[in-house]
């Protein structure tokens, strides 16, 4: 495959879907065809599997079948979307992979992290990121600007325990993963963590091209 | 767990609702405590993933989505109905269970059997059938009796090579695990089916009670 996979991770609050977009307008004026999609969705029946995910309706999900669920959804994304992309050689931005379902279902809610390690390759096919941008902050700051949104979904009404495990979960993920998995702090303006982003992205970008 | 998991499984059309009513009123006339229940499905949750795996609609759903989709519906049937009840001592007949995704989308969409092995650990925390009865028998039989029924679903509806593989792997899996699955031939009249039924159950609670 020729084409490059950016994810965009992190907990709730972090401003990916933000940060994704503006990423995106620079890439392209730069000349580059890039595809934007997300995690859980991305697809058609992807977003139908996101609804069952995100429905506070359904508080009685078992977590194995929540992070199958997401495994599914990841499945119908890399096939649909992601696989397609990459052999025509565009550049896919995901708001959200493969790494959510490790902290989220793995360091949140306790699932054995090689069990999910194992299905998530299954799911994707190997399909890995050849890089992800963690944005990470100070969790006032993140939790500041989920209340602004109103109504939460299913997880975002998960406790506080839980949201600290997962900000505990993605600061491992970076420290096991340094090469893949670059932390960006994300409790700054807007434009000053695109900076950030853009950075990141052009020393990634050099280094493939002459690494 | 002290109850008894008996499942149904085989090809459509081979009378497994049927079946597993009458061998449940059987059960119950014995004295026993039975809870019938049915994959995909078998809860509320499990519901709504059935209606996307059966809603020939999603037509572009890839086979590994719809793996993880059958085990998502699993997790929450193991966790919310089948664990709970054998906790309790009942004995379970489910129409269909694990099998049926070794067979379906293993032998017949071609995914690799030790994934869809480990997933389906990972799905039903090792909760395995204590027997399982496969009902097949003549393919122009069976698939007369689906005929009847009107408008197929999305698997009913896959080519008769599909159906074909089905059965081929459905025989294959009676033959390696020959102690808990035992086939029945279901192309004869009902109560001669029951009565087939009744006979392999009623020797498997002696082995059981005396072994």
């Amino acid at each position: 495959m020729v084409g490059i996979l950016i994810t965009f991770d992190g907990p709730d609050g972090g401003g990916k879907t933000t940060q994704l977009g503006l990423l995106a307008e620079h890439l392209r004026r730069s000349g580059r065809t890039v595809r934007c999609t997300r995690e859980p969705g991305g697809t058609a029946l992807g977003d139908k599997i996101r609804d069952l995910l995100l429905d506070p309706a359904n508080a009685e999900m078992a977590a194995r079948t929540e992070a199958l669920l997401y495994m599914a959804a990841r499945a119908q994304h890399v096939a649909e979307v992601i696989a397609p992309a990459l052999a025509r050689g565009e550049v896919v931005l995901s708001d959200r992979y493969a790494d959510s379902t490790l902290v989220y279902q793995g360091a949140a809610r306790r699932l054995a992290r090689e069990d999910l390690v194992a299905i998530n390759r299954f799911a994707t096919g190997g399909v890995v990121p050849d890089l992800t941008i963690l944005l990470d902050g100070d969790a006032a700051t993140l939790g500041g600007r989920l209340a602004g949104r109103g109504d939460a979904d299913r997880i975002e009404g998960e406790a506080a325990a839980f949201h600290a495990e997962v900000r505990r979960g993605f600061r491992e993920l970076a420290a096991a993963e340094p090469e893949r998995v670059r932390a960006v702090a994300a409790d700054r303006g807007v434009d000053e963590v695109h900076r950030a982003v853009v950075a990141v992205v052009e020393e990634f970008l050099r280094r493939r091209a002459y690494g």
